[in-house]
């Protein structure tokens, strides 16, 4: 069963390592255990204080108005939603949820809501980091969730042009094991890939872990039927086009303001003949961003590159446990060169066996021109292997009294450096102003030939009470945002802007920007149905 | 001089051996040397029929309205812009060009013509082929063009994020020059490189050979400054964002219709290392079908691909002149299994020794399982040193009595050959229906994992008069943009839509997409100071 107040699965439990505890101990203190709230208490807070408005002449057959599928979808991941959901302090939730089963149903309501004055927040894998989720403050009226995800369907595959459609709402699991039984791979592994949904990947222009390959959801993205409360927007899903603005743009990033997107096509490829993960560890964190960047601007074909600075090099060691082999493993990179302030880079390699082949050598005669260690696959099957896993450990550290963050941008070259600094000292200070402190460490997990992707973890001790601990949460974030666009980044480089980012959209905008935005939304959504708050 | 009837600088005369034009008699038929009109009498044509509406109160010291200025800035490089010219009968020229050299001219202009009801075209290099830069049918306002190609400094150039940012209205040579001599290349070379427009390529999504390396605009547009009649539009270059609708992608495609560009950043790349273009037959056209798309569907990381069907491969042949060592290509190639109907592939290989090596092994390995025989670099060298004089040709036609037109579309595989045959035979249809031949021919100049583009070639024969030629042209044009679209193809892949293409947009678009685009339209030029009738 899916966790209600955490990631994932509940039969699946992350332990930390006692060093694991001890070092992050040395780091922030000790800390307290919190005690989490039952689902049943939260149901009866809801049931009690929020009894949904979905009933008499605003009732629907298609409409669930029980507490726990209003709760289930009103909340994504983040950090504050965690903090709601933990401590059973829930604000908002949602009047009722449908989970229609036809893109005729999702019309239906999308007309229903037009008609009885109701707000629709669509509502994919519930993954958001950003606060799409909930009612927006201050909405007075009705406020439905259109969960899609019972929309899952593969329902055309073109193999010699590559092309798969799916209802939006399937989740990344259950796509991938459709198209594999083609012998067919969409490539887009999100952390989130297990809960994510299509439709919400396009909506929030994801980006997957081997978008080097794969392509960000603007790549993959090929066409689909977007339902806007007065029209069908059907976009065909051509190989390439001049004629005009190209409207798939006008999906990619609406998150679901502008219309509810109900049929995907996606660019797939067939799966690859081999695929290979190599970690290699650089002297210091300026010749790891060199050797990221002449890789991406030599278009060296590779699948992936993740470049860790040297405390979430530190860090990733520290949490693995096995301290003994790492000792032996430090001891040898010492050897070549990579003593303190090394970094781990990560590439992927995924193709042919003649392309693959091809690619290593290529990159790894670029990395060695800037000291480069490679360590083989040891390292990047283990990554691997645990690249969905590691999201779980936030369930583990809340249990052990610490908070999780992540925050992510992207800025050209030159930057990059300073923006790390300035995110990370950001949360320090926020956090300093609560006596607190905070471990910050960062990774570039994406490279592209102008610039790179900067996404940052930070991890602090939880506060005695949901007020406490939002106020830590908050005061980071707002002064991360704020670094960040005034580094020059944008707000997002692949969560979206959701409600929890709206306010810095226009650094990136500019207030002509912001009027093109608005105008859309204006034209697609003259009544507001879709007014959740999310982005504008 | 450049040309002001035809294409191309007046010093560059191409000539047709006899054998071609032996050949092309033989397909349709003894043609009629036209006789040309002189710029004086057209010049003079326009000062006595179109006097210029910019005086008296209209008057700006900016506007140029001398007949000549307003000529060439009135027409591009479509067959119909050609009948007009060569036969001497202008239809609609602008009352006025202005050249501003800054972006406060611009701004000024644009506020003028604003102020004063006129209605403004922006003009790049004028190599249009789908009407652009006529005013429209029906226009009662003074038309005044904006020619921007004095806009044309590079103001920034980050080397290490390779970005650089120009004033829009740079010809791509000297674009190329101002980047080679800081060892960087943007790769864009479409056909019309020679007197094409950065701006121009970015409003109309342009496509250049080397699209499969160096990207179509789409990829290299990093951001830029757009001028809305009201606002200003700027757009940072990011590297990638997830910030809601990517406003890149309202500047791409607009053709003039929301603001006119004036500064663009683009992503460049260091000069490459090595460059080769390799000559492929493959023995049908169904094999070279299967093969281009294997190799877009591995991701070879080719810079080009480029298959000429069988009358294309027949036609480059016959007019290469060269006749004894053509035969003796033809005997090797037949012993090879490559006899009639075998079909020419070119493919590029751009990038670092080891990336050209790997590269040229892993295409031709694909190749060779479809049959393809490699002839090395010997034709593909003669491809590169001529890529943009073939269009040169197009003068030498006309003046033998021969009129060319090119259409492009693309299209998911599967479609293709339905699509290639639908186009050629619409062609071949429309010139019967006036007792004419037709030479059609076809290549795929762009390839893509999901399909590929079009590209076909007409040749037929001029009329007696301008209105004749007319009437076969706009019946040609006409059945064979209805068969694209029909086909399911958009009905631009490269060229944009202009005027001549708008009436097939709604087929790629939807009415919930036309109606999206004007509503955009609305919000950036309510008063209409830039309704061209381009696009919409």
């Amino acid at each position: 069963m899916r966790r209600w107040n955490g990631w994932g699965d509940d039969s699946i439990q992350a332990h930390l390592a006692p060093e694991a505890l001890d070092f992050l101990q040395q780091q922030l203190g000790q800390p307290k255990r919190p005690q989490d709230a039952s689902l049943e208490a939260v149901c009866a807070q809801i049931e009690r204080d929020q009894p949904s408005r979905f009933g008499g002449a605003l009732a629907h057959p298609l409409i669930d108005i029980r507490p726990e599928a209003r709760l289930r979808s009103s909340y994504g991941q983040s950090l504050g939603d965690w903090i709601q959901l933990r401590f059973g302090q829930v604000a908002r939730v949602s009047d009722g949820v449908a989970f229609p089963e036809s893109r005729a149903q999702v019309r239906e309501l999308l007309d229903w809501a037009a008609a009885h004055n109701v707000l629709v927040i669509p509502c994919g894998g519930a993954t958001s980091v950003v606060g799409h989720l909930l009612a927006p403050a201050g909405e007075t009226r009705p406020v439905l969730t259109l969960n899609l995800t019972r929309l899952r369907a593969l329902t055309d595959l073109n193999r010699e042009a590559q092309l798969a459609t799916f209802e939006a709402g399937v989740l990344g699991p259950d796509l991938e094991a459709q198209l594999r039984a083609h012998g067919f791979t969409l490539g887009h592994f999100p952390q989130s890939f297990e809960y994510a949904s299509l439709g919400g990947w396009v909506v929030t222009r994801s980006s997957g872990q081997q978008s080097l390959r794969y392509g960000r959801a603007e790549n993959w993205f090929a066409g689909g039927t977007l339902l806007t409360p007065g029209a069908e927007l059907n976009i065909p899903p051509l190989p390439a086009s001049a004629a005009g603005p190209d409207l798939r743009e006008w999906v990619l990033g609406s998150e679901g303001r502008f219309g509810v997107l109900t049929d995907v096509t996606v660019r797939v490829t067939r799966l690859p003949e081999e695929e290979r993960f190599i970690g290699i560890f650089l002297p210091s964190w300026d010749a790891g961003l060199a050797a990221v960047r002449e890789l991406a601007q030599t278009k060296t074909p590779l699948s992936m590159m993740r470049l860790a600075n040297a405390v979430e090099t530190l860090t990733t060691l520290k949490l693995a446990g096995h301290a003994g082999q790492i000792a032996w493993l430090e001891r040898y990179l010492g050897w070549r060169g990579c003593g303190e302030g090394k970094v781990l880079l990560f590439i992927g390699l995924t193709g042919s066996r003649a392309q693959v082949a091809n690619a290593q050598a290529e990159a790894l005669g670029i990395v060695r021109q800037f000291g480069g260690v490679s360590t083989g696959q040891m390292l990047g099957k283990k990554w691997a292997a645990k690249r969905f896993a590691g999201v779980y450990l936030r369930n583990a550290l809340w249990e052990a009294g610490y908070m999780v963050d992540t925050m992510e941008t992207a800025i050209p070259w030159g930057g990059t450096t300073a923006m790390v600094n300035a995110i990370e000292n950001a949360g320090r200070e926020a956090l300093a102003g609560f006596g607190e402190r905070c471990h910050a460490y960062t990774h570039l997990s994406h490279v592209y030939s102008s610039g790179s992707s900067v996404y940052s973890t930070f991890v602090f001790r939880l506060g005695a009470t949901a007020e406490e601990s939002h106020a830590r949460w908050w005061a980071l974030k707002t002064a991360i945002c704020k670094a960040m666009v005034a580094q020059g980044g944008t707000i997002s480089h692949q969560h979206g802007v959701g409600k929890d980012h709206a306010p810095y959209l226009g650094v990136e905008k500019g207030a002509a920007g912001l009027a093109a935005i608005d105008a859309a939304i204006q034209h697609f959504d003259p009544k507001g149905v879709l007014a959740s708050g999310n982005l504008r």
